[in-house]
């Protein structure tokens, strides 16, 4: 990979991660999404519903990678800062827009309900966002600069995703390979591992024990390249590790 | 709460988890153990595994918040730099700990396999370092100042909280409760939602959407506080809330 390869942080927003009353899956979400757009995430940073926090987030990680994607704080409610956050951090007013209040307008009114001052709240936006669109809900996320600004609800989050991914810069698509060697400890394969991972040099190893009981067992080594021919044999050369201390192992995905 | 109470930031260290791999689960593990210590997490960063970003992490972290929980790169590969990484962010030499040697030593013994060079990789701990049990595995976590190292592993983590909760300065427990109306939006009780929250200062106040399709929707209030007894008055005016706007709600989880 060169310099110029794009990359990219996440910025979870919400309490309810932080406390532990909601497991965060957009992480996880964005980075499979990004993976064949070959963007690879960098750095995530989880943060209250507080906006010198959300600010000073953003900030640090828009000024790095090449894109932010945020999620969470975007909807109706008094807790919903996200907006007047990024705001903040670009320096710029935020205001009601008006394509958002029509799509929003339409919206309520085709599943009847009333658009109200509050539903409104989710027009606003900062001065110069360009609007996602949300084929489930409706109600859009944003982009400011390298920044795209997402819901939190993971369904919704995933409908903006699928939206803004032709706008992505694309890089070269990192592919990996997993061989699990079941009952096996990490230090069967860990100096035939170093020798590899240093014969290798652009291949990236991982490994990653398992363990639920000492009879459920094992570990999965993982290599990371963008070149899918080099992964073949980094994937014969680790089943030989395995072999070597007795353990049967074996690819259980392999490149692509 | 006052300022001398305890905060935490949880540090999650591991390229497989930026990379989409590994659904994180130690951040809610984290939270859900330190809530009845009074320990809120304030904050959470995932890095990858790069010296330079873990010790960046280790010690913005530590210097704001009263402990430090970090996660992953205990084990003995070569991609396992975090004993190394927390050294350098202490300015401190790395070295083999003797208690850890005779610990490793016999839990290899009992399991019938080989100590070997890779395994005492595990031994490596900064001068100072201060021992965390792992009654799951036997090689243990370590605690320097106030940063707690643990494993990646969900299940060793979870038993090296286990040994180290006694060391924690508790704080005031935080309540919390959780109302739902099924097929609400936001917008629905948005407006009476703001108002309850600026009645009720010392009552944390979010809302929580989910949406999987048109016919299973909903919003769940969830309210924080220290105090018990007002949640429980809360806990009525949110019910009232979503009555007004014609839904039926409920208290899914109550105070404690």
């Amino acid at each position: 990979m060169t310099n110029t390869s794009p990359t990219a942080a996440v910025l979870l927003i919400g309490d309810e991660i932080l406390s532990g009353r909601t497991q965060d899956v957009n992480l996880k979400q964005i980075a499979d999404f990004l993976t064949p757009y070959g963007i690879p995430v960098k750095e995530c940073r989880t943060v209250p519903d507080v906006e010198e926090e959300i600010v000073a987030g953003v900030n640090a990680l828009r000024a790095r990678y090449t894109y932010v994607f945020t999620t969470g704080g975007i909807g109706p409610t008094h807790d919903d800062i996200t907006a007047d956050s990024i705001g903040a951090a670009f320096g710029v007013e935020v205001d009601e827009h008006p394509e958002i209040i029509e799509i929003l307008a339409e919206r309520y009114k085709s599943v009847g309900r009333e658009f109200n001052p509050a539903s409104r709240r989710m027009a606003r936006v900062p001065k110069g966002a360009v609007l996602v669109k949300n084929t489930s809900t409706g109600a859009p996320g944003f982009r400011m600069d390298n920044v795209f600004i997402l819901a939190g609800v993971p369904s919704i989050a995933q409908a903006m995703l699928q939206a803004l991914g032709p706008q992505l810069e694309t890089g070269a698509v990192v592919h990996s390979i997993t061989v699990r060697g079941i009952g096996a400890v990490e230090s069967d394969i860990a100096s035939g591992l170093t020798a590899l991972a240093e014969e290798m040099g652009d291949v990236s190893l991982g490994s990653y024990p398992w363990f639920k009981t000492m009879d459920d067992r094992g570990v999965n080594l993982v290599a990371r390249s963008t070149d899918e021919k080099l992964l073949d044999t980094v994937s014969e050369r680790m089943i030989g590790l395995f072999a070597k201390a007795g353990i049967d192992a074996e690819l259980v995905s392999g490149a692509g």
